[in-house]
């Protein structure tokens, strides 16, 4: 199938990119040294691509991922790295998936051991306030997942704060700070993981036994102005529905593609759209103006109704969670069409 | 089933709530005036309350929409209210709905009358730079219309830069000079539809025939804020899955819940989390500290572990389009599940 022939919006990714962002990170990070996260791609397919690169243990942010992955039989040893009150759908797993689930308190600690899930990393907060324990209580709380017969593997930390930091040598400066409060965390705790990072701070990283990068795969605009080598591999293929009237009030002319806020995660802001200025996204729509700075008002449209353009988004992990299924492309050709089969909770 | 039986993030919708909503809508807009928009909700068993309501004629986004309404028995009369370049699974509606779709462009007229669909409106552009023909063009967009066969039925025009202005009468002001730029073209393309208005000019849009509104029906807090007769019925009801430690260099203390960017539509900013101050959304967390201003940082934390919070999304089209269902909640009981079928393309 052409891509001409896809309806739009549709979510592309492009082959070669892909390719190239999975075997760069497998060189940097080869095999067990990355547990790649699904949930910036929520496909099991994409996930089979990582797996043939090497990594056979892969980070999941819901229930559902973890079901899903154990399903397509990618079970190999899969971590929740969040903090669940009710582990029974996990525990269900127990015959064909390895389940490791995150830790920070007595009450995560009581339903991982409820749940019939066997093995726990403590959760460590490491300057980002979100989910994990402070580092000092961290020797506590695997005493007590111990206490109620879990095993505990080890420690997680994510430095999320840190990712988007331009400047590579800060990034690392904060880095190895953040990582310090995990490694304090790790001689309390015991094991041999210590599961942290992601895409912008897998290189600098040099604490975590493991990475849990995810967006390194696809990629979007806000890690795309960090200065990573990954390549920007997914857009979501638009069609151009409406374009102004020269005599419009308003100006300079515009056109409106059919991707909005229901196709294009909108947290990091508005999406990119080369050549164009994009000036708002509504539900099922943006629109953007290809008309340059200081060009004439009168100069001839270069994109026109029935065009197709194509949509950075601005964070790749709300982005894919709206859409059924990604068209992986070469050149104009759509090679093959991936279920985005772990949406959901 | 009970509310506490719940996994969660899970789409709550109160009932009461829900048909106070309606019930207002129905007394200030009976019947055909007014076209419920399903892009709101994608929901046909709330499009059948509407119904029920006296509202049997619906707006709708997107080609999956307009066949889902069918599917389900409700398509008396849709309007797809958009542009469309490949019209084909419209036409292919024919023998089970009445559905007419908004032109603006020599290119989407020939799509309509290419793809088989029989009945259009003339959209408008009134203000909000997105579709629509400016308003001299419309009766000659019209007349071509005709030239193809089609049957036009009228003009619609969408206001949409005016829905959240918070002062009514300078809402009521613009609505009425968007408005006339609307009557100009209705005059000129002939018919007896003038489609146009939402939520926040539902009550002043005079020169519509029918009113477009959607989010009335769950609200939101962007609407929220405009001081409509409309309540919150929608919110997204979610787990404390952590909490942080007295000790924790960062303050005030402040818990986690389990929503987040993949289970709240961002564009309008941070959800708000009743008597919280929220610091921030990652992909399945909210930040949020229950801690008031200038109380005392040892006070006992109200908010635990393992408690239920429920969240209010400040937009609630993209909030919908990220649930597989929403439950129909009357006090702690879950008293209808409804499947959020309208989502995708």
């Amino acid at each position: 199938m052409r891509i001409s022939e896809l309806q739009t919006p549709a979510l592309l990714v492009d082959v070669h990119d892909l390719d190239h962002n999975l075997a760069t990170m497998a060189r940097a990070l080869p095999g067990p040294r990355l547990r790649p996260h699904v949930k910036a791609h929520k496909c099991t397919e994409l996930a089979r691509r990582q797996a043939a690169a090497g990594h056979r243990s892969f980070t999941c942010a819901t229930i559902r991922e973890v079901e899903g992955m154990a399903a397509a039989g990618l079970g190999e040893d899969l971590l929740l790295a969040n903090e669940v009150l009710d582990a029974r759908r996990l525990g269900a797993l127990a015959d064909t998936a390895r389940v490791t689930v995150a830790v920070d308190s007595a009450e995560t600690v009581a339903a991982a051991a409820a749940g019939g899930v066997g093995e726990v990393l403590v959760d460590v907060e490491v300057g980002l306030p979100r989910c994990g324990c402070a580092p000092e209580d961290a020797g506590r709380v695997a005493d007590l997942a111990r206490s109620k017969g879990l095993t505990v593997r080890g420690v997680m930390g994510y430095e999320g704060h840190l990712m988007l930091l331009a400047d590579r040598a800060e990034r690392a400066r904060l880095t190895a700070e953040s990582m310090a409060r995990l490694a304090r965390a790790a001689a309390d705790v015991g094991g041999d993981v210590v599961s942290a990072g992601g895409t912008g701070t897998y290189a600098d990283n040099t604490v975590a036994t493991e990475i849990q990068a995810g967006s390194y795969a696809l990629m979007d605009t806000a890690y795309g102005a960090v200065g990573l080598p990954f390549r920007p591999a997914l857009t979501v293929l638009a069609t151009v529905v409406s374009a102004s009237s020269p005599s419009s009030d308003i100006q300079p002319p515009w056109v409106v593609a059919d991707v909005g806020l229901k196709s294009l995660g909108m947290d990091h802001g508005n999406p990119t759209v080369p050549g164009a200025t994009v000036w708002f996204c509504s539900d099922e729509h943006t629109t953007m103006s290809f008309v340059q700075a200081g060009a004439q008002p009168d100069e001839p449209r270069s994109v026109r109704v029935g065009d197709r353009v194509r949509v950075l988004p601005a964070h790749v992990d709300p982005t894919v969670a709206l859409h059924e299924r990604m068209h992986v492309v070469d050149g104009d050709e759509v090679v093959e069409t991936w279920p985005v089969d772990l949406r959901g909770w």
